[in-house]
């Protein structure tokens, strides 16, 4: 088994993704979580400034995304084939759609750019959701083939970041997203680690 | 072989590296360019209200980077194994950050917002192409492993749209960036396609 590191920030956000795949996968890793005030001196040992970073064996790679890829191929949560792996990766490219639609609004710090782009979260928000809602409906309670993949653990693992950065419960009215959430907490594995994972931040 | 259409509005931008890979492997497809004004009536007919679009007999999938995923793999262009895979993804990923930063400032209204937006752009951009650059010196005067890969088509083919975004030529100052723009645009098959489509926009 090679050896694991995952460093990012104090927080949930794009790193629990990640953490929820090597939980579920009963893999150990180290989860490296800085200070913020300690991010100068940690960018300049990333690849490209950006965390989370993943050490395999010592050797660095960035992107969340790709990352959580990899992981899932290892532990067979992508997918039964091409097709499949595909329908995943544009169902985790979509959730981050709307996690930037979101951000946009969250992030931004002129007060009427911020209020036009909360505009356009109010629209796309629903949007997304009501078909992201529609695709867990038609596939068996699972975003992608009626099984556990990846997209799942992305939707559900952002879901506190996107939550906080909307200041509201976003699936409040998505019965599918809802039981989808409490499917997965419900994994043993992934109940443990929701329960024994330092409270820090979203 | 399955018959593939591709939807997207009459540009480069986010389709063109499809378009690349389809080209390089002699695949045909149909490539649909829409009107603009014929949006509001194509949008209810995609999955998630985006295109492009990919049509795979029929089968309709959304997710430019998803979908170039997909046929890369097909096509022998997605790396030699999981690892190589990784570090395409999270090549790609950064190039798709990079083309963040850019757009965040090209299509922000707000005079303010835009000028603020202007001033990351004009820090991480030259640290992105720095990284970037170094990673084609590092491995053979391409992305990954020595060998040509969708991250190198991804990057080609998105530089008209990031140059036009940027009102400049953002690689100007990155010799290993512009010998492999040269590389993949003397691909005889890249070479005829970029020879050959329609002069549509960025």
């Amino acid at each position: 088994m090679p050896s694991y590191k995952l460093t990012y920030f104090p927080v949930k956000a794009l790193a629990e993704p990640i953490r929820f795949i090597f939980s579920y996968a009963g893999v150990e890793f180290e989860d490296v979580r800085f200070d913020r005030e300690d991010w100068p001196k940690i960018k300049p040992t990333t690849p490209f400034g950006q965390v989370p970073m993943l050490e395999v064996d010592g050797k660095k790679v960035n992107q969340s995304t790709a990352i959580a890829r990899y992981l899932a191929k290892q532990h067979g949560l992508a997918g039964k084939n091409d097709w499949e792996a595909l329908e995943i990766d544009a169902i985790v490219d979509t959730i981050h759609d709307l996690r930037a639609k979101i951000a946009a609004h969250h992030y931004e710090q002129n007060a009427e750019a911020k209020a036009a782009k909360l505009k356009v979260a109010n629209e796309v928000v629903p949007y997304f959701l009501e078909r992201l809602d529609n695709q867990v409906k038609n596939n068996g309670g699972y975003f992608v083939g009626g099984a556990l993949s990846w997209a799942d653990f992305t939707f559900v693992a952002l879901l506190d970041y996107l939550n906080f950065m909307s200041k509201s419960n976003i699936i409040e009215k998505y019965d599918n997203l809802k039981a989808l959430k409490e499917k997965v907490e419900n994994i043993p594995a992934i109940k443990k680690w929701v329960e024994k994972h330092p409270e820090s931040g979203f």
